[in-house]
């Protein structure tokens, strides 16, 4: 079967868990997995690492990549690039791993369009009283923010249904398991293993010329 | 989530063992599927009974059901029709059943022209030796028979890029788990479930209404 990674861009709610939700996939399962990490122009903030939370880059640096078509998608908040490295995540496929991103919606899509292989899966909570209570929980923002993160998600769920695979995040253990057996299955895509086809139709004919 | 079952279409090698995985996977979770019935206008052998093995009706009955459009596929042997009655399938998946349909390749193909939604599972062994062996090792066929049904598994193989998903069945019970998990990760597919992700836009609209 084949032993290519796959590459898994996970999106979701602010609120929905996403970010505890990769995390413990890594944890669960480091030899599976590798996180992409991605290049941006803002400073690192204290205990950032290089090459570990981001690859920090020069604004000339990311102009360079993105005229040498270095980088599977970019996008600009306030002043800053941020983008996705094509050189890292190929590599982690190559090595078998499957590659998570955790990008916004409208990146996904874009990603999506080039590399229709990609899988993407919505993280979603189990319902959106539930988001509220997650949100408000937290108590780090005033309800301002939090109906702004509000209107943000009702406008991200436009795009869900362009999503392959919806996940509800209602307990963390169940979800992660089921985005890992998502994710896993999806090596078993016919797809994906024309190689594999041609060598057993190939088997298979041998064998038949040896018995006629 | 959805709660509607899924059509699965489930093909493979003579020898790949599909019959038997077809059939653990109705021991081990009966409540969760259905095995399609099929129609045919051949005579009852000794012990089959009417709407257990098959529904066995006249030509006359099999014609009135093609012509009403009752059928999701059909196909002639020799004298006799065969075909899948649709009205049983969408029955037990209203019921929230998923529907498993043992077709060869050739129906198959036409039921997903019909029905994107059905998933379509090809089973083969884990390569052609394997796959010699077991014909071989059944004994009940002299070397032609063999022979004529690896010229099929030749023809067929042709197809299999056009399923979704490619299953190697080297241990049975590690091949039924995998094919349980394939079919019930296909619930969480996005366009599966668009009454929910309209549900919970129309919560977040409602909170965020209520908020400002």
């Amino acid at each position: 079967m084949n032993e290519q990674g796959v590459l898994v861009i996970v999106s979701g709610f602010s609120g929905a868990g996403k970010g505890t939700l990769v995390k413990e996939l890594m944890n669960k399962y480091p030899d599976q997995y590798a996180l992409s990490i991605s290049v941006t122009t803002r400073r690192p903030r204290e205990g950032e690492l290089h090459g570990n939370d981001y690859f920090f880059v020069s604004q000339e640096e990311f102009q360079e990549m993105i005229s040498k078509d270095e980088l599977i998608e970019y996008a600009q908040y306030v002043d800053n690039y941020y983008g996705t490295p094509k050189k890292y995540v190929y590599e982690k496929m190559k090595e078998g791993k499957d590659v998570i991103l955790e990008i916004e919606i409208q990146g996904a899509l874009k990603v999506k369009e080039k590399y229709q292989d990609a899988i993407l899966l919505f993280v979603t909570p189990p319902n959106a009283i539930e988001l509220k209570n997650r949100l408000v929980g937290r108590g780090t923002e005033d309800m301002n923010t939090v109906v702004k993160r509000f209107k943000r998600g009702c406008e991200e769920a436009e795009g869900i249904e362009n999503y392959d695979y919806l996940v509800v995040n209602d307990k963390l253990e169940d979800c992660v398991s089921k985005v890992h057996s998502i994710i896993q299955n999806e090596h078993s895509k016919a797809f994906r293993n024309k190689e594999y086809i041609k060598k057993i139709i190939k088997e298979l004919n041998n064998i038949l010329e040896g018995e006629i």
